[in-house]
């Protein structure tokens, strides 16, 4: 029997490394004071198509139930937090912040080696409009790298903010009736040659003498505060407060020390429509073009479902580009040995006071165990060596009697007397 | 919008009990020398009709991804289990020792109150014969309940093994091709009146004769060591072995103290067809009749899966039934505060201030935020007694100054100044 395709088993040594990945993620988003919460795995298939439309069903995993509902395996976290925060938007005091690290489904065709299910740290504070908000959150994102090991020579965080995109898009006199095409064509930069860019962008309807100086704006030749000051006098409200707030952001990210994992980028507008300000999206510094992390200000999405008016933003970080990235750093720890100690007797007739040797262990918080059946000293000793356990007890006649035993250590073979009140705390120690 | 009927959202407080419960079952099983492994919710559905057969497919949430795969949310863990022994179980070393604590899903029609979905802490040997394994096991099962608070006027393992009830259904001329039957009755001895129980024995083709004694056996009036014992010479060598391993079973058992927490029970079979030797159930003392837990011995499972012939045992353990009793104890605890400590600026120049030493306090690992846009003193201490944040450092120019702050514990109002190289500890400390 096989596993079902784009579907992954997690083997001890794999969900070690899947841990580590999740303590890192709940430790980074506990450490700024968010709470962590989950929804089911299955939701009514309206949840999703309400808001996306009925093309995204060609990618859910969607069925009928036993009992005639139309329903789908989650292919993402935030309607299910919209659904959840319906309740209690209004009661709960503000800022709501949120996360959770739920396991997602997508039906994908014909993608060489992509995955059908992923896990993603999801992060969310609901009721802020602030810009220190929009700070905080891409500060966890990077406080994540960090905590993993990774730094400003690893990855990077591209940012901007739709606003910008849409004061700059009028600037250069594109129709708003284009906007959202263009949008998606600067969605695409990166991904191809700059020729096939600028042919877009005038397929898109962006006039002809703006496709070069959008281009420019793109490929970072011309920087966005440069290029907005000229024109801060003339333009609208909103585009005055997004550079304003861009550049406060930037500040924001200066004070923590972040400063260096962080670039502006106006070609970053994520694909998805519901955006409203900044945005971001971390990349591996060495690696190919697949985002880590995307994010930013979604202000009317809340409303849009159903809910009040409340501004919100939020960010998912997936566990497969990030654990390539950390396996190619070499960040990722082996994974450790089932237990700390093995209780091992001399003869037989031992086993019940390496047994109680093990309770008592195991009572003091040691990962302790003893082998079922002994099978002498040599060859339990080689079965722990082979389970990779970095401590033996050898229990002996006279040790047994005397309450002090051989405390080894399997990999340099050191061997000492230790009496058996501080055998646990010796062996925690030396963890 | 609804979530599904049968599907838990689960908000903070409800995640912080489901964590709570989570790491009691990680911590022992850890401390036991156990790994843990998880595999896709999703799996192709002939993994579970393959052993069960296709009644099982009633109680499934199965459907047809777009491939045309006939797929089914996962039932239960032991077929992945199974499945991904088969790739390793002749190469690693024995015993293995896994655990894993997936969600399940279960259609069940017409159930009042009935989950579809629930967690369940799976822990398996493979690779061991001897009873010492399967007394390891149960000592997991009650340790998680010791580690949670419960005791023994919480609950009871009732244990029993298979081949002697065997065993004694032979001594008592119940016919082969019967055995079946009557195993399905006497697992249903506690949940229906003692004469009906009879009038099924009888139905299921007890002798007459042996109704009475058999339903003696169920109900305790007669021990299962004292009735055998006339019979030890003259029965077969594998119920001899199984009456033997029982009582070397409850020796080992009161080694580690858990005694008061076992009572053989003749009427303990499991259901499941797969068991082969010790079987046990975990029950409220005070509660009605549902299992906390359930495990055994299953030696022919993983050949009969297609694996190799190897000895092998587990248990599971839902979420639900182990919530309600710790609730109903009052041992589940209150959801922890979001943050243990806001850092409040007197006055919004102060704001930038505050932010530096909510930095530092997270720096050194501390669960700090500090409001995002400061609205006074008085307001920014109130949002943090709502949220039940309960430290607060106050930020004013001359602390600022001096470096020193107020720190304010929230429930009592005391204060008291403290360095800023000190705030951390001190924090960290009263928790």
């Amino acid at each position: 029997m096989q596993n079902l395709k784009g579907f992954r088993d997690f083997f001890p040594e794999d969900m070690s490394a899947r841990t580590h990945v999740f303590d890192a993620w709940r430790t980074v988003a506990q450490r700024f004071g968010f709470v962590e919460y989950d929804g089911p795995p299955l939701e009514l298939l309206e949840l999703y198509t309400r808001k996306s439309g009925q093309e995204i069903v060609e990618q859910l995993y969607t069925f009928s139930d036993k009992g005639g509902r139309e329903v789908a395996l989650r292919p993402e976290m935030t309607p299910t937090l919209a659904r959840m925060m319906a309740a209690r938007v209004t009661t709960l005091p503000k800022p709501i912040k949120w996360f959770s690290i739920p396991q997602l489904f997508r039906y994908e065709r014909n993608q060489r080696g992509r995955l059908r299910e992923h896990f993603q740290l999801n992060v969310d504070i609901v009721g802020a409009a602030e810009v220190e908000a929009d700070a905080e959150l891409l500060a966890v994102a990077l406080s994540v790298q960090l905590e993993l090991g990774l730094g400003q020579d690893d990855v990077v965080a591209r940012v901007n903010d739709r606003r910008i995109v849409a004061g700059a898009l009028g600037i250069l006199k594109v129709p708003d009736e284009n906007v959202a095409a263009v949008y998606a064509v600067i969605d695409k930069f990166r991904k191809i040659p700059t020729e096939k860019f600028t042919a877009l962008l005038n397929d898109a309807g962006v006039p002809t003498d703006s496709v070069p100086e959008l281009t420019r704006l793109c490929n970072g030749s011309v920087a966005i505060f440069d290029w907005f000051a000229p024109h801060l006098a003339s333009i609208d409200e909103t585009t005055r407060k997004a550079v304003a707030d861009l550049e406060r952001y930037l500040g924001l990210m200066k004070e923590q020390g972040l400063s260096e994992l962080v670039e502006v980028d106006f070609s970053i507008v994520r694909g998805l429509a519901y955006y409203t300000g900044i945005v971001f999206e971390l990349y591996d510094r060495k690696g190919k073009e697949r985002a880590i992390c995307g994010g930013g200000r979604y202000d009317d999405l809340i409303a849009s479902l159903g809910g009040p008016e409340m501004p919100a933003l939020g960010f998912g970080m997936g566990d497969v580009v990030l654990s390539l990235i950390l396996r190619d750093r070499g960040l990722m720890p082996a994974a450790p040995p089932r237990a700390d100690v093995v209780v091992i007797p001399v003869g037989a007739e031992l086993a019940a006071a390496a047994r109680q040797v093990t309770y008592d262990l195991r009572r003091d918080k040691v990962r302790a165990e003893t082998p079922y059946s002994p099978a002498g000293v040599g060859k339990d000793l080689k079965t722990a060596t082979q389970h990779k356990i970095p401590y033996a007890v050898i229990v002996g006649p006279d040790e047994w009697e005397a309450q002090e035993f051989n405390l080894k250590n399997l990999s340099t073979g050191e061997q000492s007397r230790v009496p058996v009140g501080e055998l646990a705390d010796k062996i925690r120690a030396s963890e």
